[in-house]
């Protein structure tokens, strides 16, 4: 069940220094690896680490194997190299090709070869299942829903009619995707439904985080791009479109029709407003306000940071009596021009 | 499966300009519809697309039908006259009224004509379903809820017991109702559990967005009010309770034992304290902090939007020092006295 | 049914005034209780209540008994003693120790005595079960999974393979424990994922509220100590760890590998960078913006609350303009000097 350093180094691109025939079995952190483990260094802030480390070998960048004590492999990007060999070392434990006899399948289905069903799911009429597709237990699969191949569906994930999901993308548990949209228009003061005729696409190689949301378009499709990350519990409104690599931080929500670009990275607990369009390489620290479009690639922010209740009292107070402060420090600048 | 435009405007309180015979089959776009599609102009920003739109029909106000190149329906709203005949064009597909043979349905429980129950549904004791209620796979219903005419779940909702939802009400999946509240009191450092022996009461033509979770009540009951529209992923606290025809976007927290009226408009993301109140008509732009009652009708805000970083960072810091500026202002201000 | 108020006194540590032979049967507040209704005052500012209240018995501080008109129970505390005796008059209904038929159960999960199993739970091998535990239905518990002495599920819980739940632990419905964190590299643009090989350990006495998620740890566990209670849609990082007897309010967000200490309390909304340390004992109001350990105890706030939109947008446009006004005074100053 071991690799040796040598496999390993091959598969990540890297160079072992020490005994390249070691054999490590599973993957461990600096401070509590076993001499069966292989662990790793991305962060210098951590080498003081390395001397006391007990693991059989560890993943460093060129810069940092002189203060190695035990076998190394030196790479150019340890987190990287270090993704790569946790995936060799730990591989995703695969479910039988099999289909429980509990789910409700309507035979209308088409269904895939090597394609895994758990127990009590339920599948519609009109739903396609690709090859090498894995369903965990307790999902639903409403009418005509597209898997592509190599998808993965982890317990309880819904999914709702038509919604499109591409090839190898995997879904966390609880997650909902292509509930209505909160389409509604006023009604002389009564909120009545707007129809939500709409779908959502969703690329290849897309991961989405347990119990996150994403609605199905008021008319035209929500999309999600190629190799876009989501963590949990994030909200998508309709017909938001998110660019390919882009990826987003856990409690996020993003109202209707928002567009947002490649190779974005968007702190937790961000909230952006509807109908704004954010550039590609745009990065927003954690907690954002985003109520306007963001024209340009760079990192973003808002929001205060904690501080002592008395202390916040005081700065609150302060806040909303700095318009005055204005027209103070103003009338200062008339008196002393006199 | 087409509806002539006479049809529909008849329906929408409409009237027809050019072919009133043409038909159309579905919505689209103005960018986007097909001549076949029925389309519409709501916000006058988008006047320029009329233009090229290819859409057999638009729907536009009166001021409006003049800039149309094809068939128009003159309506005085547009965008709830586009609700309605989107309503007529894709109607909500009836689940056929069956009880799929794997539902786990208490012989105890009471079910009116015309319901849909699908796979994998469990309902427990002394529940109580009336005519045409469509029940999604995969739904929880604990002992002795009420699910009144017309009510719709979507899959995969649970519903704790002894809550009672009112006629029409749309509920989205992942939807958790009646989940304890979060009732807790320090006993000498140890956090004990308070019962929760209240319910929840939800209105008619209520509908409740994915993932969304309403607590029941500690004592009495957490009520919801007809008319009332939540998005997903909102969380409401026990004894909570929302006026008639409000409406929160997503992600939008409320605390236990607040109270908002009738007619509210919440912004996404919103947080409130719990024990205050919120004067019917109140409306808040997202991400609103609410810390005490509102008492006037009004247009409310809080949060400062992002900016990059670096300006954000000097932000901060000078927010931090407000309370220094605003003693060197006072001591200028008594210099000039000098 | 009814319990009389000397049996109450006795559980609760308290001295009946008035009828001790007087039995109630329920709960109820202040205002509603009827004459059967136990009910109770902690909070002195609804003392005015108590004249009119209907209630059978009420629990009161030692200071108020004076002013209750009917039968009183004097106690240290009165919110801690009505939680007990509320949990007396209502106490959790018991399901009766069965297994449904529908249930998926592996056979080589253990199961011990006195276990309720719901309707189309999925039980995988390898779990193993303790006596007096209850899983509602439509939970889906993957291989090896521990549920330890009492613990009770609600609903469509997820519970991913391996996570340790332990004694008496509450679990409400549509909680994912367990799923991957939010693990990804940059591989020259493209995200890839780091396999997440830890697990989460869950320690007694815990509540977890409705649609919470807890992700598994990156190499190591997620911990979550003994007797914490965490609201509803809380969202906890891979390898964050919350100490002993902490509470967190809903819509929370920790981000991965944070440390919350023991007795803390933190506002719901409230969210935290990772990699960061919170003291014991530290308090946090809602809405609160962590992004730096807090290294000491005592309460802390962020954020400003809501305002009229027309208000908030000058202050907005003033906290901008703040540096320049710093400017601004400065140059006072040296023009003072002079």
């Amino acid at each position: 069940m071991g690799l040796t350093l040598a496999q390993i180094a091959e598969e990540i691109n890297g160079r072992v220094i020490g005994d390249a025939t070691y054999e490590v079995s599973s993957v461990g952190t600096l401070s509590n690896a076993e001499s069966s483990q292989l662990s790793f260094l991305s962060n210098s802030k951590y080498k003081k680490f390395l001397k006391q480390s007990q693991a059989g070998a560890i993943i460093v960048s060129k810069d940092m194997s002189e203060y190695v004590v035990t076998n190394a492999i030196e790479v150019d990007d340890p987190y990287v190299a270090y993704a790569k060999a946790a995936s060799l070392l730990h591989p995703v434990k695969k479910h039988s090709a099999a289909i429980h006899p509990s789910a409700a399948i309507d035979p209308s289905a088409e269904i895939g070869s090597n394609v895994s069903i758990g127990a009590h799911v339920v599948i519609e009429p009109g739903v396609i299942i690709k090859d090498n597709v894995t369903i965990g237990p307790g999902c639903v699969i409403e009418h005509d829903v597209i898997l592509r191949k190599g998808v993965t569906l982890r317990p309880n994930v819904t999914l709702c009619f038509g919604v499109d999901i591409g090839e190898r993308t995997i879904i966390h548990p609880g997650v909902v995707i292509g509930a209505d949209g909160f389409g509604i228009a006023n009604d002389n003061g009564h909120w009545i439904k707007v129809p939500q005729v709409g779908s959502v696409k969703i690329g290849s190689d897309v991961e989405i985080g347990a119990n996150t949301t994403i609605d199905r378009g008021a008319i035209e499709d929500t999309v999600i791009a190629d190799g876009v990350k989501l963590d949990n519990q994030i909200q998508i409104g309709h017909n938001v479109t998110i660019g390919k690599h882009s990826v987003i931080a856990g409690c996020t929500g993003i109202a209707g029709s928002t567009s947002i670009g490649e190779y974005c990275a968007i702190g937790g607990g961000t909230g952006m407003a509807g109908h704004i369009n954010i550039a590609n390489g745009v990065q927003l620290t954690g907690m954002s306000m985003v109520t306007k479009s963001i024209n340009e690639a760079g990192v973003y922010s808002s929001g205060i940071p904690v501080e002592p209740t008395k202390q916040w009292h005081k700065n609150v107070i302060r806040y909303r009596q700095m318009d005055k402060l204005f027209d103070r420090v103003k009338q200062l600048e008339e008196q002393d021009k006199d």
